[in-house]
């Protein structure tokens, strides 16, 4: 189960009760916190998402709009008396920002945070149940895109059927990789017959923020879920470029290219009150898409 | 006139919907912002107080309650094209904080920002038309107080009136320092004949974090409106004090002794959902004490 909850949909400034960027993505039993604009905590409060529960924040970039909220939040969980370890990956500046500012206020956290610049292209996490990929986006300053992947989960033993078997405790990791048992009598048991298959892996790539990339195509290709920036109506396409932004189409296109299964929207620029718009113009481009709404939690 | 807004009135951790310590204090056509928590800009545009008017604001202290909403606001100043310049008065760290976010974004602010270190006792800021005197405060680390004093006005010239005498408008200046004029011939024309007084100058002390410290009395005397931290009620009046925080009836007892006109409490712990025994409490010991309730105005 891959699950994504927005907590902010807006970019640069909060406006019309939008909340720059952050959200939360949930891969089975783990919370990951991605971006973490101004306001962050209170979201998470607001929509009832503990803060224990997230061990690891992924910070995209240091525009403010993606980290300010960061140093509140983890002044807040050692308030709370947080005792579990804290890892952030992030851009290398972040971690003289983090200390700076608990140092004049001479805090010392409750926890061991752990931080982990991110510099250069590929795996920077990789766990049994899933990894974690960084790649470069093409924004104004340094800037990372993250892809999350659920590993190829065990098969599950039947605790029904391995009854029926005699089959050593020692091999069940082996049936759990698909193997089939041979007796000592070189009878075969096949591993269908005593195992269960697990739902898919998923996957989930993030992109903002970033410029119109095609380069992107390749990284994203046939993921679950892709949520592309669209800070700008196709009408600003030229201001999006400018400013190392993206368009409706553009998004659209993107998801397009690389056959993803789903693509959410958001960065939303205040110049825009209403969104009705952003979906109409990127369904136009790419059918399977969704507005990031806040409070709003996207499965697959 | 003299009104204060409360814009955040909870300590350390947003709670209950209410946010960090923020406020706004408008001396006529001055806006002065006091501490700036997380979601203060959020908070000025809830309550309809444009960011461009305030053109001065005061830091307390590093603790992140009373500041991390501060880079943001800057950063949205800028973005919204601010030209005016914009003074900050604060323990010289925040400086660097400011100027180390702003350099990893690459930010070049759209306004002149002027940084004011705060660091000796006495008057920092002295206008026509207001003063503004630091006091130190008893806390965990340094931390600051504000004394806001509006200068007696001038006089005002009465058009209806003027226009009955002979009097050069070289002496104007003069009548509405309330001088007298005497004619070529030695008559007397009596200031009062002439001008209309304005109305008597207000004053504002604003005291978080602290603990209960006597020596405010003095300082603090007879001010129109006291604000005073309360952030636990008197059954906590231990972990008050070894916190360096206040009770209830401590900063009753800090606005009787002081003989102020009005007392506001604020710095809620996030412990307490409901704040009416703030009120019964402090009421008990200083009548005229009201709660700081975000987005409510209070004048003198």
């Amino acid at each position: 189960m891959l699950s994504l909850t927005i907590l902010g949909n807006n970019s640069a400034i909060p406006a019309f009760g939008r909340n720059p960027t952050a959200q939360v993505l949930q891969l089975q039993d783990d919370y990951f916190l991605i971006d973490c604009g101004e306001g962050t905590q209170s979201q998470l409060s607001k929509y009832k998402i503990r803060r224990s529960k997230i061990n690891c924040i992924f910070i995209s970039h240091l525009h403010g709009d993606h980290y300010f909220g960061l140093i509140g939040l983890l002044t807040s969980m050692s308030l709370l008396s947080r005792t579990q370890d804290l890892h952030i990956y992030g851009p290398a500046q972040l971690e003289q920002i983090i200390n700076i500012q608990l140092e004049v206020a001479d805090t010392k956290l409750s926890y061991s945070l752990f931080f982990h610049a991110i510099h250069t292209p590929g795996v920077i996490l990789d766990d049994n149940k899933f990894s974690v990929r960084i790649f470069p986006l093409q924004h104004r300053i340094e800037c990372w895109g993250f892809l999350f992947r659920q590993k190829k989960k065990p098969r599950s033993i039947d605790p029904n059927k391995i009854k029926n078997y005699e089959i050593p405790a020692s091999f069940y990791g082996k049936l759990q990789n698909g193997e089939d048992y041979t007796t000592q009598k070189g009878n075969t048991i096949h591993n269908d017959l005593v195992t269960m298959a697990n739902s898919p892996c998923k996957s989930y790539a993030y992109c903002a923020d970033t410029i119109y990339d095609e380069g992107l195509v390749e990284i994203v290709q046939g993921v679950d879920i892709l949520y592309h920036e669209t800070t700008y109506l196709n009408a600003s396409a030229d201001k999006a470029a400018a400013r190392y932004h993206c368009t409706t189409s553009q998004a659209g296109s993107i998801a397009l290219k690389a056959g993803v299964k789903k693509l959410i929207i958001g960065h939303f620029s205040s110049r825009y009150e209403h969104l009705d718009d952003f979906l109409t113009e990127t369904t136009a481009v790419f059918k399977n898409t969704e507005l990031s709404r806040e409070g709003t939690c996207y499965f697959t």
